[in-house]
């Protein structure tokens, strides 16, 4: 089934306007042509709206933020709004400074985006509070395990009812939820930890994911999460000796290039709650 | 012939200015060294008339402009010129905002560069107003293809007459032209548009072969063309299976960087007009 | 014994504040995490020292430098002294304008910084003024060599002394010098100048060595440049014919990635005076 997502991608072609970090944006941009979209970086607050408003979706990743591209966020994030654009929201670091996690607050009750992807400790911090996230929550630890996967689905689904969208929290058990269902997703490789920027390009294919297939948001979601993953399986499955980080990762994107509907439907897997 | 101009580059080692956008900024840096030059890139107001001082050609590229980016290029093309270097402005995505635009006619009119390299749309939007590209120009849709080659060669000479200088139109037939004489140049594979900055990394090869051949100012950007779309066989003959855009994105520079005078000669595939 | 301290490096998995330059940044972030640390990039004065206090090390690299990052390197940097962090100076093109120039010496002078890691010019220009770095020094070229060997290392030594810390001149041969004794390493190949940014990923390294190894500063900075050198070697072992810089760059990083304590200490070339 998400196969048939990929193809919708493949078909429509989505226009991305990425707000996002210098330091991963390169591989953004190409993993967003792999998939078959079309990428546009903007952080200039007097031309975002304008160019968010000739694309199909909007990322915003706040991994290297600053005063000039949070301003450029919330212009073109309220521009996409009002055009009904599919907005993410990758709040990478929330927790780690009051900036991050404040901006990502502000964007989420501002903006509403419709989608919000980052680990558990993000995800944490920006519904939890920063300042609280082991007080309220010690009992969930900061990654999503075997032992605590139904507390954290329940979490997840909480979140999303929250935000009405749907919450991706990924780690090495990924979570994709809306407020009624959760796929639990197993793709995926420890060594993409080793990678900077997996999640970015993670967040940026799932914003085309969502852009191609609006009315199954969380199936869209959940497509984007196995992809990368399955990419991550498929780049290690070629590794030779004496390869490294950089290798992998020019293989796991060249995975994405040549994903095609029906190697991801056959290695996607997930199961639904 | 354009091997000649390969031997410049080589023997003259050009230092380049690179006032141009963080998605590709990588890439051009490694594409510069690749070819023989030496890349310095700055965008702070401050230091940018004093970079282009020691340097040799400015390469200028709105990709990701911002208020402080669109300032130093005023300021670094403005001393460029008075030091007579070799200026080269890549209007990446004039069109697609009023803020791009703008930048890229006032960098025309007001700074005057020697060579001006984007595809159709963006050469368009610049030199025929954004507003008005389809009004005025509907006959020539937004590509070169073989059945508005003629109009599209006298288009080019036209506003290369305009800049007194020359016009490189890139894309799957590629012209460049001064006012009395065009290149149409057929070296390149479509698979280098599934690769971010090939444009970009064309624009400062472009500003190298003009610095160091300023006596063959056409020639020598029609040998970069050349060099790019050359690089990009090179690197699609050694494609394995499971290789993707991510590999060809390397091999492509690797090309470049193994890029002799001969292969050139021998490879080059264009005409004159 | 160098191995000794990569063990270290694996073992404290050092998370490194990074305010660096946008055209390296990828590969700087990769590097960190091929050798077993962790890094994290933030230039926004609003959050830099709340980001740097959850760190264990500070690396200020200034290749494009700008008023906000400046600011950034100060307010980071003034947290980091307090928190007692170990902070790296990387004076990307001191001497290339007067703002880098003065932005490094400024960091010098006001965040005394433990390290400080250039080529010979950007050193001579931080420690005798750019305007007379000829005059001066005219006895010492731009470069060492075996020839001016002897001077260059009581010149480290000297600067040294100035920081009471460690200085690293890295070039052909590299040196690393507190004001007693002065590493001398015959580590890397030519071809590493062929690519963007290995002096910026060297100075990352060595600002994690630094941290997981703080007892033993200078010895844990040679560690670091030695392992970027026995990388280049190592990934210059493998290249195949039409391979080129941008697949170097990959394998050096591959390297660092394999590297591990036994390979470091066989393959470490150094002497000490």
């Amino acid at each position: 089934m998400l196969g048939k997502l990929l193809e919708n991608v493949k078909k429509e072609t989505p226009l991305i306007h990425c707000i996002t970090n210098y330091v991963t944006v390169n591989d953004v941009a190409n993993v967003v042509l792999a998939i078959g979209g079309s990428p546009i970086m903007s952080d200039e607050p007097l031309e975002a709206a304008e160019i968010t408003a000739i694309c199909n979706g909007l990322c915003l990743n706040i991994g290297t933020l600053n005063r000039q591209s949070i301003e450029a966020m919330m212009t073109a994030g309220k521009r996409a709004k009002e055009l009904n654009h599919i907005i993410l929201l990758d709040p990478v670091g929330a927790g780690a400074s009051t900036l991050r996690t404040d901006t990502a607050v502000n964007i989420m009750n501002n903006i509403h985006p419709n989608v919000i992807r980052g680990n558990i400790s993000e995800i944490k911090s920006i519904f939890l509070g920063s300042g609280t996230t082991k007080g309220v929550d010690a009992d969930i630890s900061d990654s999503v395990t075997e032992e605590n996967l139904t507390q954290s689905i329940q979490l997840a689904k909480r979140f999303a009812a929250e935000i009405d969208g749907v919450i991706a929290i990924t780690g090495a058990i990924d979570l994709v939820a809306d407020k009624s269902k959760c796929y639990i997703i197993r793709n995926g490789i420890p060594e993409m930890s080793g990678i900077t920027g997996t999640g970015c390009q993670l967040s940026a294919l799932a914003t085309i994911f969502s852009a191609a297939c609006r009315s199954t948001l969380t199936d869209a979601v959940a497509a984007a999460v196995c992809t990368m993953g399955l990419a991550g399986e498929l780049a290690a499955a070629n590794m030779q000796i004496g390869d490294g980080n950089s290798t992998l990762r020019n293989r796991i994107i060249d995975a994405i290039y040549n994903m095609d509907a029906d190697t991801l439907s056959k290695g996607a897997r997930y199961e639904i709650r």
